[in-house]
């Protein structure tokens, strides 16, 4: 079995789980930061681990073209090429071929893109993105989706279901390596009907766990929650759900309370880039001149290495001076609180005490104001 | 006593110390990692000390402009604003204030200059880089001395000679913590008998070590060679003797035969930025395409933190996909090649082998070919 996952706790829909795959267990609900080209921006492998990370996210468009799956594969896979000997998911790319490739032509063969980094063609069959991620040798690998902007008509989400639902049986047709669990990807846009339809029609086939593709690209938030409650209510509760792309941690607190397991988002290292940090009081903007003489703890809250070590004035001076140190620092930073919240719903969680953690944590979050 | 040092071994010329000083031991021939801004480029305090270092480089021009030396000593000093509890030496940013701002006006009071950030106009005096370093808190401080570019005309090269000495005692004057040692700066361009007078007034004031400075600022590597070989005779032979500014590898091997002890230079670690890594075999420029399936470490015989686990490969993807880890990484490495090269010098002092190692570095280095 590639993948085992076991139910710890429930409280209401809500789960603590453990996952098991080939490079040990993952304890649920994870958050899984975002390493695109095999690193994750700013972090060595041995500071996630120090964080507390036992999962991350690599991508198959992005490592198909640069460095290439076959090199990689070559290499010894891409846990030895990054360095990192815990569990990797890899997301197909497809996404990326809608989003950031010039999409040239979409059948239900597969999808024909050129590159963002050199305009070069390429073209993508549920088959292919397999063969990259067995290469790739990832824990978790999602099958080729067909996933539109939203909005998008509804003849256009129809099309998408079918084609995802068909992608993802011919994906789990191709697959071979036993060590690798494969997840189905429902799409369906804001559409609860469509959605119901794609997931039905997925459980037939049977995958490793459920994901909810094709959200965080342009909808409303409130739409977005309402899908994903309306999914919970669906998806098989034996199985681990991700809700692919999202986000904000108080929309994870909500996925959570609503039985999501899994998550990723370049949220807390692209904000962290940016000099946007987070509290337990907040979002704190760590350029502001207000910060410039303080000699406080970015989150006096906190015991992550930044906040035991540094100050927000030493920050702010690395962040104005443009020094790599200060993405660093404030990549950890973000990544242990991200790390942490989870932490602290699972205990709640197995604790029997999660309606109380969320609705504290609720208030806390209404009350947060920009630092 | 700020400053003290005892000789363990002889070879010839060269020698093995020991500094003491007010945050601890530095093992001499020391090579000193430039800090500039409160940061060594792209590394943290603990990887600097895991890499071996006991010494490294601020900069009182940069500091004071940004963020300030006022700020840092109200938030505890240097070592504790950028968390490193060892040894901080700070330049006086008499260098810069030539090279980097724009030059006002110099007299014998000080120097006027406008910012190389924002134009604002700013005035050092001797006086006023004692004050800065002494807010800053560095173990070993460097008085304001006068440094021009060469070539100079001999008047010129006269004139910085009088003023930096004159400057150098009116910097021991005002000097007030004990925990801080100061070193006399030694002018005269490439003129021997310039760079004699200056040693020998700078002498008679008496500091607690000599350094060569108004070096590697434009002539030719030989003429620096003879300036160290002239002045290697006179300087006092149980002060520690300080090459700044210098450099690559093998004029460090050369200048600790001539009995130097402390460099800086920012080479290794801007190198790496640019993705030109030092190996036992000679430089190797990373983002060559025969390193983009290279299963080899970086130099097999390198021992580092880089090398024990990471390929070629993935450091060439990082450069290429610009990637900040990768940055991270070389100057991890070539931090660790000038560190364990100077404890090579050292450990063949100490065994009293000194020469043999010359011997075969040098045959090594003139064997070098890029990578």
């Amino acid at each position: 079995m590639s993948l085992e996952f076991k139910i710890e706790a429930r409280s209401g829909k809500a789960r603590a789980g453990v996952m098991k795959l080939a490079h040990g267990e993952v304890l649920t609900p994870a958050f899984m930061p975002v390493g695109t080209l095999g690193t994750v921006k700013a972090m060595s492998a041995d500071e996630l681990k120090e964080i507390g990370y036992q999962l991350i996210l690599g991508n198959a468009y992005h490592l198909y073209l640069r460095p290439g799956h076959d090199l990689i594969k070559e290499l010894g896979g891409l846990h030895k090429f990054m360095n990192w000997d815990r569990s990797i998911l890899t997301d197909s790319g497809g996404f990326q071929v809608y989003s950031l490739a010039v999409l040239r032509k979409l059948s239900d063969e597969g999808v024909e893109f050129q590159s963002h980094l050199d305009g070069s063609r390429h073209f993508f069959s549920p088959e292919k993105v397999m063969e990259t991620q067995e290469a790739l040798g990832s824990d978790i690998v999602m099958p080729l989706d067909d996933c539109p902007a939203l909005p998008a008509e509804p003849e256009r989400l129809r099309e998408s279901v079918g084609r995802t639902v068909a992608w993802a049986k011919r994906s789990k047709e191709k697959k071979t390596r036993d060590d690798q669990a494969l997840f189905g990807i429902v799409q369906g846009g804001v559409d609860p009907g469509l959605r119901k339809e794609c997931l039905r029609q997925l459980c037939e086939i049977g995958f490793s766990g459920y994901a909810l593709g094709g959200l965080a690209v342009g909808e409303e938030p409130k739409l977005r929650a309402e899908v994903v409650a309306t999914m919970s209510e669906l998806l098989p509760r034996d199985r681990p759900r991700y809700l692919m792309g999202v986000g904000p941690i108080e929309e994870c607190l909500d996925a959570v309370r609503q039985g999501i397991d899994l998550f990723d988002c370049v949220l807390p290292t692209r904000n962290a880039r940016n000099g946007q940090l987070f509290t337990s009081r907040g979002k704190l903007v760590i350029k502001n001149a207000k910060y410039a003489q303080d000699p406080a703890a970015l989150d006096p809250e906190c015991g992550c290495y930044v906040c035991r070590h540094y100050s927000r004035a030493y920050l702010r001076h690395l962040y104005v001076s443009n020094e790599i140190l200060g993405v660093r620092l404030n990549s950890w930073h973000n990544l242990y609180y991200y790390r942490r919240f989870f932490e602290r719903m699972r205990e709640a969680l197995v604790a029997g005490k999660f309606e109380e953690f969320y609705g504290e944590q609720k208030k806390v979050f209404a009350s947060w104001e920009d630092q």
